[in-house]
């Protein structure tokens, strides 16, 4: 693996990388390298080269992409004798899945940024990995440009950590910063949204909580030490929230944020769930505007963390993508590999058993005792109210309820009475708030 | 290094761990180590044995500590043969610099939170390290719990970073904080900040900029691969900050914050400065209240990033250290180790070739014509206004400028000139504004 540089007259030992895909973190991240190189040489001593290419069509033009790289063939990246360190930049589950083992079972380290594949077989990956003594770095996969895996998984690694709530949807943020700070309406924010390329023409994956989700298995299988997979995830997202919501929010001190949260009770059991929740104003993540992500972890030892900065994009991708290169390339010159460690089960809670503190918001027949009559059915079921509101609305009243904290099913079975009442007209949003109670 | 462990009838790789100093942090570190200890076995195969602790006092008790491990010889610590990992949290330069260099020649990777040490001698210690090829890791001297240093010297090793802005000490955002949301004075806040223990009798290190300067010269030592010490920094305190300047600050959509900035320019020269600066109200660094601690990251693909966190006591700082101790145990017990890379030098900027925005706070005699030859001095110095409020305050008025981005040289020599003309009464604080302009 040393080569002569000509121009240096010194030995440099180089590390030949391939990549899957040539698409916009693909070109990124090639652009990346090649501006980087010497910067790369003099911090760590060795020469990254990209040697291979593997694209769908060879034929388009790439600019700044050397054509003689490209090939319409990934399997010539993963077996070439001119790699040695694969970066799977295709996406989705097959053939993703299938080269990255290869690659591994090949002695080769490989660097990904699929999301998808590691929040459906993160463990049968972690596991080929440690067979073969190879890295397996996925940092650009959560949160695009934040260095969140790698903290989670060393720096935090003997951290006892208890919960971790992200933002960890640009889409979703923007059109909840757009509904707060500009008083847009849902569909006037996504339409925005879309407009500026940080939506899909079919947004699902993004506000109905899916991304987020995948993100959010991904964290709690790190952070934790236990197999979650996407199917686990509890999943509710943004298009039942209103200008209305976000008004009473702000009035009574808070911000909507979708929020991925992963918490692991005392008993081990782990849940993951994705839901738009109301997040006090002086919470780090209520700061946390537009398409910026940030993750939050509460420690037992080392308390409250936030790590803040771009959860997409092509450049701030390839940047994650590019650390985790250089850090694969360093451990396979010194031939040596980082691991995530002893990945256990655990049983996944159910979202029945979570304990939040609720939002609740009711419109109710304005006339004497239909309050005693609500706050009734929240003492049936042992929900605990912490602040109430009343607004008049003509002939009806609107109840603006924030619980202490509640377990879901609880809550659940009081909005099942609340819907009984003839007093009740319509159950407006419930929300789960974000509190120092936990 | 495989012992047998009885009950568990199988092997496990143990790393003896010995640590200089028990004070808060050891003690912390002592505790959790033994708490955690079946927590990190399971995720990391490793079991880490605290084998001696070297105190200055070996008679004094130490509620959880083991006496038998206690010793007053901290050269047994290095030299034994009996410790594999070795933990220097005694701080100060000597004899923490002396026994790191010996537990490094011998072999031992060294866990430390000695900021004033890296700080000045850094650079020694780094080759040092390089040389035995063993771990020399320091996460918790800048920033307490957060992780800093990991992130930047990995995952950020290829990004081209241009600046860092760091709240890199507690006490001075304690005190800022209640000065902003209190509305007290410097000397009540700092009053404040010595009963509950976040500022010592002597606040001098704090309030006047030294501790955040020797964090800031660690941080522009790893995040450009420089050698930078706390000499090379300009400092200025938070001491002449007033109840005034933090309402101005408000009245404009600022908060005050005292930052470490360090800063690359595009030929290579690096500037590390302390001083209190002006920070937008929707800038992240602004929501970061009360002790808690934040570094700032700018780069030229990640974008803003942001790490957020507990910057002192001892539970966060154990923390920190414990990430670094299983780091270097599994690099250790994997035949590797972590490197900061190569530190080259560069040139160290003037606070003169500082260019930034400022706020200027004039108290001027209130009559025609004085403004226009206040603007007159800004503009002989090429210093460009961006704002300007003017207050009548009696016979005199108050002229509060924002002016562009402007080398700090020009400011300087307007500063002069301003001082003497006949209609300038006073110049109250002049503060560096946090902007976009950069």
């Amino acid at each position: 693996m040393q080569r002569v540089s000509g121009e240096q007259e010194r030995f440099e030992p180089t590390v030949r990388v391939g990549l899957l895909g040539g698409g916009t973190v693909g070109g990124a991240l090639a652009a990346l390298l090649a501006e980087r190189a010497d910067a790369i040489r003099d911090r760590t001593g060795l020469r990254l080269e990209v040697t291979r290419i593997a694209v769908r069509d060879v034929a388009r033009p790439r600019p700044g992409v050397d054509p003689a790289l490209l090939t319409d063939d990934p399997e010539s990246v993963v077996h070439g004798d001119d790699v040695d360190l694969v970066v799977e930049l295709i996406g989705g589950i097959e053939p993703a899945r299938q080269l990255i083992l290869e690659a591994l079972k090949a002695g080769k380290p490989v660097v990904t940024g699929n999301k998808a594949l590691l929040a459906e077989h993160g463990p049968e990956l972690f596991q080929a990995a440690e067979a073969a003594g190879v890295d397996l770095l996925f940092e650009a996969a959560v949160a695009g440009g934040i260095p969140i895996i790698r903290p989670l998984r060393e720096s935090l690694v003997g951290e006892h950590i208890t919960r971790v709530m992200g933002i960890v949807n640009g889409t979703t943020n923007y059109i909840l910063t757009r509904m707060t700070e500009a008083g847009a309406s849902y569909a006037d924010a996504l339409a925005e949204a879309q407009a500026l390329g940080y939506a899909e023409a079919d947004p699902t994956a993004d506000v109905a909580g899916y991304d987020a989700g995948a993100k959010g298995a991904i964290i709690a299988s790190i952070a934790f030490g236990v197999a979650v997979t996407a199917a686990d995830v509890h999943h509710e997202g943004i298009t039942g929230i209103t200008t209305e919501d976000i008004e009473y929010a702000r009035r009574m001190g808070f911000v909507i944020k979708l929020l991925a949260v992963a918490e692991q009770a005392d008993d081990g059991s782990v849940g993951v769930r994705v839901h738009p929740a109301m997040v006090p104003v002086d919470h780090p993540l209520a700061a946390v505007r537009d398409s910026f992500n940030a993750v939050f972890v509460e420690g037992a030892s080392v308390g409250d963390l936030m790590f803040y900065g771009r959860g997409a994009g092509g450049e701030p991708t390839a940047s994650a993508v590019l650390g985790d290169v250089i850090d694969a390339a360093l451990n396979r010159h010194r031939g040596s590999h980082a691991t995530v460690g002893q990945i256990g089960t655990a049983r996944i809670r159910s979202i029945d058993e979570v304990e939040s503190a609720y939002y609740l918001n009711l419109e109710v027949v304005d006339r004497p005792g239909v309050l005693a009559q609500v706050a009734g059915v929240f003492g049936d079921h042992q929900v605990s109210i912490r602040s109430m509101e009343q607004e008049g609305l003509g002939a009806e009243a609107r109840l603006i309820f924030i619980t202490h904290r509640a377990r879901e099913a609880d809550v659940r079975a009081t909005l099942r009475d609340l819907e009984a009442l003839d007093a009740v007209d319509r159950i407006g949003s419930v929300l789960r708030v974000v509190s120092d109670e936990s």
